[in-house]
């Protein structure tokens, strides 16, 4: 079993437990994931470039936690969707080796459709 | 080598190979992670929580495609942390386990601090 | 004067009282609007949209910060910018009426390109 | 009137001509706002500070969308909540003089809780 399989089965039974699932619409949870990756920008938000590069303790134990809970509600919203989410994040990456070829995109913040 | 290594070392390989290294800086990674989650937002925004249940099939790989991308500069920013996301998740949903004791928690969307 | 010029005269008081104009970057200050959207979100995460239109004193007193934060970001970041935004957003609307026309948009959720 | 009352009456006409209150509950809103929160970090994310002082025409006319968007979001929100947005992001200024007195907060990005 995988990395995120195991958190799946973890998190279908720590929901089991608290009746919670009636508060886990796919919706629902995809607020909950926003809502940790605005806490995850927060962490960020003053530092330069630079020092976001060299977090001290504080901020990179913040920046860990904020970490888990994205992917603790994206793996049980791709649960409640049945999605599989290392599948998919392997598919859009081939996908984007193809859409950012890399004698054209190299050393450019371009998108795509602007290469 | 788990799932998210898998991930993690191909991502590592793309940006080598566009010199995009330069681009991702942990501030800029949070900004994109969180640009994703605002398009995974916009798929469930104006549905009803029971619709996100049941998702038709293009809603469905749109959400797919939006959870892939929120996953990889996910995967990404970590890397560039020195932060295991894995092993972070595991700590964070054991602490919940305390936060919310089943039974105080039970069917409650209440806050930790407010149970 | 109007209301929102009123408020960016005091922003722009605020912040050089306190010599932030270091800090308050566009793409700083978009960072700390998004960061205060995703608190906004929050305040809504568990809720059913029902309860969403009934708010209790507290949870109304939670949005009512977080609305006033994201405001107060987003006229500081069009200041910097030198942005009018009620101006952009009476001009967008007027273009919202013209790409979703009431009677093809009439009850649908659809966006304009598939209407 | 003000501006925003402006906007708010707009917004309310926009919305009833075409039979989408149905849609606008505050927890739909607050998603709409936060996804075009999420639409404006896009502007910003690959580039450095200084380029985000000195956006070119393009990544201009894209912020000014972006704003415009998140604050006709906020507005309607605003208008659904029965909350005036004016009016609390001055109360929240008038808190954060006090919770950031001006000797103390100078030339520092910490928190209030910090200083």
């Amino acid at each position: 079993m995988n990395d995120l399989d195991g958190l799946r089965m973890k998190l279908r039974d720590f929901a089991a437990a608290r009746d919670w699932d009636q508060f886990h619409s796919p919706k629902n949870l995809a607020m909950a994931l926003s809502a940790e990756a605005g806490e995850l920008v927060e962490v960020f938000q003053w530092l330069t470039e630079d020092e976001s590069r060299h977090l001290d303790a504080k901020a990179k134990s913040a920046a860990a936690d904020e970490i888990a809970d994205v992917l603790l509600y994206l793996v049980r919203l791709a649960d409640k969707l049945g999605i599989d989410p290392v599948a998919e994040a392997k598919r859009k990456l081939a996908e984007n080796e193809q859409r950012y070829p890399a004698d054209k995109a190299r050393g450019s913040a371009k998108k795509s459709t602007e290469l």
